[in-house]
């Protein structure tokens, strides 16, 4: 593993870690368990969809980065995306798909090398929610897949999993602590983190 | 403590939290030990000078704030600034406190509470480096004062610590570990920052 590795974290409010009573959240915990030395930056906003995470993605990621080291941009976004406000989804699957393919492109262009981690499930958002935040992950998994970047697929793991529904229904309904967090972590670990972290960079 | 605080933390490598094995930092360990319904985003980018926190500040501060929230700013650099290059210092000490007071007026422009925590010691950068990283962190306490914004003295208080010492020693010769952030975490929640967080924002 290049001791040069700069990753930005870039998405939501689950990026961002919110409700983790250590300030860490999934990000700090994967890195932690990663070890070795990486420069890392967390560029999670809450209540961001992915229209709001294209707008500001290079005018954060790009003074992260530092030319000669192996920069590393990691993407989550979703969730928000298919919340219902006024009766209609805050950002609809299709441009979801169109906004990640954008960032995958930019970070091609710019030899920055992605990963992206799919939307965690808002556990009180109820059944149709998670349905439609099921189906937008396995979308975005696809493209992931024609571009042969790793997609680590976390809905329906977390909505199945006792830890995050538990500590998500006593938190604000979403957000869990660290023991779900820790979960979302360990998922996140299990994937194509590892062999995604040992490849060199671009 | 109101639970709509949000918090953005800007500044350099030691705001960002190199070296913690934990990914967190003193700014995670602050909020930690703060406890409550706090909404933190942490700005901080290794070798970062004021110059550099100035030109992001706002693009960066803005998009994290919520109107009708109670929106605060942690500003933290000045050890960059004193590091010599080529014979003279990054930055000089009467710029850095030019730029501090830039970002003071803004922030009261904007409605934005602010603090500041002072520059860390670079161990290894010797005791020429210590002088003037005190000295600047003077002048720094003497603006604030002056508009009544806190600042949290932090310099010559690491620098005297043995457990920032001997883990800075064993890390890249500047940044500690858990027990060294641990140890700024402390003397930033000792200092006015209780009182800080528990004001009415503005």
């Amino acid at each position: 593993m290049s001791g040069t590795i700069r990753i930005c974290f870039i998405g939501d409010s689950f990026v961002q870690g919110i409700g983790d009573p250590e300030h860490r959240g999934w990000v700090g915990r994967v890195l932690e368990a990663t070890g070795g030395d990486i420069t890392a930056f967390n560029l999670g906003i809450r209540r961001d969809t992915s229209e709001d995470v294209l707008r500001r993605c290079w005018q954060e990621v790009l003074p992260r980065t530092l030319p000669g080291s192996d920069n590393r941009l990691v993407v989550s976004f979703g969730s928000n995306d298919m919340v219902q406000e006024n009766g209609t989804v805050r950002v609809g699957a299709a441009r979801t798909v169109e906004n990640l393919a954008s960032i995958l492109e930019e970070a091609r262009r710019q030899a920055i090398t992605p990963l992206v981690v799919g939307p965690p499930p808002v556990v009180d958002a109820g059944g149709e929610h998670l349905r439609r935040t099921a189906a937008l992950a396995d979308e975005m998994a696809a493209l992931c897949r024609s571009q042969h970047v790793p997609f680590i697929a976390t809905t329906l793991e977390l909505a199945d999993d006792p830890v995050w529904t538990r500590e998500a229904l006593a938190g604000d309904g979403a957000h869990p602590g660290r023991g779900g967090y820790q979960r979302l972590a360990e998922l996140v670990g299990a994937g194509q983190w590892r062999a995604w972290i040992e490849q060199p960079g671009s």
